[in-house]
C-alpha cells in the first residue's frame, strides 16, 4: 500500500510511525491486553500514558511551571466562547485582531459576552497582510488581547509575538502550534485544536496562566470553567482518551525528531521552497505578503481557474491529496503541518511544474 | 497475545472484530491511501463513514423522523448544562429524578440555571430502589422532566419509561443505551457517552425532539447549541472524526450480532446468571432491589471487605480486570457492557465460587 501525501488542513497527516505504533498496539497496549480506548481513564495504565503526554508537551514547549496544561473537548470554538466566559473577571471589553476567517469567528463569538474592540484588521487587504504591531489600538480597560497566530485559510502567519501593552495575551495557536518555538511566557493563554500539528481531532490544549483560572462566574458550565478542569485534570468529564494517547504519540515522534526547534528548519525549507516554486512561475501565484507567509498553509490560485478541476484530479491521480483551497478563498492550498515530509513538498512542486508545462 | 476480561464501567471493553477492523484499517482505510484519522472531515470518504454511522444509528434504535440526532463532545457532564441552557424556554423550573451519583451531579448544574424541583428521589434507600412513580410530584410549570435510566456507580436501572404528565421527557441513557429497546418517541432528548456501549470515550450521542430545537438564547455558546449543531450536521467545530468512525464500526458490529432485540437477549442473561451467582453466595451481596437492578453494572460487596484487595489481584491474575467498586460505594463493580461476551460472566461467576470455597 502506497500512502499518499495528504495536504488536508486538518484532519491532518500524521507521521507513518505513529500510525504503525498505534496499530500495532490496537489489542494490546503493551502487555496489558487491552486497547488503550478500553482502558479506564482512571486506571493506572491510561494515568501514565496521561502523565507522560502531559510531561512531553510541557518539555517540548517549555511551558513554565506557573501554567497550567489543559486538554478539553469542543475545539478552538468552544475556546472563543470559554475565553471570555473565563477571563472577562468583571470587565465588559476584549480586545480582537482581526487577521481571517479564524479571528472573525473568535470575534463573532466574544460578541455574545462583551463589547469587542478591533484592535487591529487587515480586512482591507482581503486578509493578506498583518498590520504593523506600531498602528495596533489597545484599550487598557479591555479584559484581554486575542489574535490567531496562524491563518489556516488566508495562509497568514505572525513572526513575530505581539506586545499586548500589559494585557493577558490569548492566542489561537490552532494551526501552528509546534510547529517553531514559541516564548510561552509572554501568554497569558494559548489554545489549539489537536487535528493539525498534534495528532487527530477531539483534543483541544489550553495552556492557561495561573492567574487567569479562577475568575469565572459561577453560571458558567462546568465543562467550561478553566478552574474546575484544572482541579481535576481536565478529567472532569471522562476524557478522549484514546485521542490523548495518540497525541502523546506524536510528541513522542517530535521528540525524537529532534524538537520543535529542528522541526521548524524543516517547515522552514518546505514552505521556503514552495513559496520559491509559486512566485517562480507564471500560473500559480500567492496573494499573502511575503512578511507574513504562513509556513503551515500555503494557499495558491491559478491563473487560468477553469483549470481547477484537472489540475485537482490529477494531483489525486499522482498521489497528492487534498488540495482544494477552501470554498471562501478559492483557488489551491497545501497545508504541509510538521508530519508532511519534505519529500511531499518536493512531489508536489514536481507535480505543479509538470502541470504549468503542459498546460 | 490473549484478551482480558475487563470490567470496566467505561471507557470499556470493546467487541474484539471491531479492534481488529480498526487495526488492519489504520493506515489505508479502504482503499484511499489515508487513515480515517488524517481525513478532511469534508472530504467525501469521511463524510460517507459519518453517513452510514448515522444512517446505522437510526436504525438500531428506530429514530422516528422528527428527531435531530446530534454527535457533540464533552460528555454527560456538557449535557447536565446544554439541557437547561436550551430548553428552559423562558420557564424558571425543572423537574429531575434523583436515583444516584449522576441524577446528582445533573442536578447540581441545572441548578445554575434554574430552580430544580426533585420530583422523587431514592436517597433515604442509599439509591438502592427506585421510588413508585406514582409517588413522583411533577411540577407542570417546569419546563422538562429528567431522570437517569442507568446509574453507572449504583447499578440502578429503570425497565419501564416514566410518565412525565405532559412535559418533555429527558434522559440521561449513558449507561445502558443500545443494550436493549427503547421507544424513543417518548422522549424530548435522550443523550449518552459512548464510552459504554458505543465505542470509545469522545463523543455524545444527542437526539433531541424537533420542536426543543431552537429554543435557545442568543448569549449560548455556539457549541452548546442545538440548532446551530443541528444545522451544521454536528459539524460546527472539527468533530472527533475517528472516535465515529469508530462508533460507526460498533454500530455494525450490533447490527451483525442481531441488532438491539438480540443484544438484549443476551444482556438479559448474562445479567440474570450473575445475580442469581450473588444471592446464592454466602460471601457476596448486591444492595439493590431486585426490580430494579441493573443490567449494566453489577455492583457488590464481599462480606468481609479485608479480602478486597486479595480478590482484586487474583481476579486480575486470572484475567478478570477492573472489577474494582466506585470509591463512594466500595466493593467490586462488574460493568457488563454490550461487548462482555458471556464467556465473560461465566469466568467471573467461576472465579467469584472459587474464591469463596477458598475463603
Amino acid at each position: 500500500m502506497a500512502r499518499i501525501y495528504n495536504f488536508s488542513a486538518g484532519p491532518s497527516m500524521l507521521p507513518e510511525a505513529v500510525l504503525r505504533q498505534a496499530q500495532q498496539e490496537m489489542l494490546d497496549w503493551q502487555g496489558s491486553s487491552m486497547s488503550v480506548m478500553e482502558m479506564s481513564h482512571r486506571g493506572k495504565e491510561f494515568m501514565a500514558i496521561a502523565e507522560t503526554m502531559k510531561n512531553d508537551l510541557v518539555e517540548l514547549m517549555a511551558i513554565p511551571d506557573n501554567y497550567k496544561v489543559l486538554f478539553l473537548q469542543g475545539g478552538a470554538t468552544a475556546q472563543f466562547a470559554m475565553i471570555p466566559q473565563n477571563i472577562l473577571n468583571g470587565k465588559s471589553k476584549a480586545c480582537y485582531v482581526n487577521t481571517g476567517a479564524w479571528s472573525t469567528s473568535a470575534i463573532k463569538e466574544a460578541g455574545k459576552y462583551c463589547e469587542v474592540g478591533i484592535a487591529a484588521s487587515s480586512e482591507d487587504s482581503k486578509f493578506t497582510t498583518i498590520p504593523d504591531f506600531a498602528s495596533w489600538s489597545i484599550d487598557p480597560d479591555a479584559a484581554y488581547l486575542h489574535y490567531t497566530s496562524n491563518e489556516t485559510i488566508h495562509g497568514v502567519e505572525f513572526n513575530e509575538i505581539p506586545d499586548a501593552k500589559g494585557l493577558p495575551l490569548v492566542c489561537d495557536m490552532s494551526s501552528n502550534i509546534l510547529s517553531r518555538p514559541v516564548d510561552v511566557s509572554r501568554y497569558g493563554i494559548i489554545y489549539a485544536g489537536t487535528q493539525k500539528n498534534m495528532g487527530p481531532s477531539g483534543v483541544t490544549v489550553v495552556i492557561v496562566r495561573e492567574d487567569l483560572v479562577g475568575l469565572a462566574p459561577k453560571t458558567v458550565p462546568s465543562v467550561f470553567n478553566y478552574e474546575q478542569q484544572a482541579k481535576s485534570d481536565s478529567m472532569l468529564n471522562t476524557p478522549a482518551t484514546y485521542n490523548w494517547y495518540l497525541l502523546g504519540l506524536v510528541l513522542q515522534w517530535l521528540k525524537a525528531e529532534g524538537g520543535v526547534a529542528a522541526i521548524e528548519q524543516r517547515n522552514l525549507q518546505k514552505a521556503d521552497k514552495l513559496y520559491r516554486a509559486i512566485d517562480a512561475s507564471s500560473l500559480y501565484s500567492n496573494p499573502v505578503a511575503k512578511a507574513c507567509r504562513s509556513r503551515m498553509n500555503v494557499p495558491f490560485v491559478l491563473a487560468d481557474e477553469s483549470l481547477d478541476k484537472e489540475f485537482l484530479a490529477l494531483a489525486e491521480k499522482n498521489g497528492l491529496g487534498s488540495l482544494k483551497g477552501h470554498r471562501s478563498v478559492g483557488g489551491m492550498r497545501a497545508s504541509i503541518y510538521n508530519a508532511m515530509p519534505e519529500t511531499g513538498v518536493d512531489a508536489l512542486i514536481e507535480f505543479m511544474a509538470e502541470f504549468e508545462r503542459t498546460h
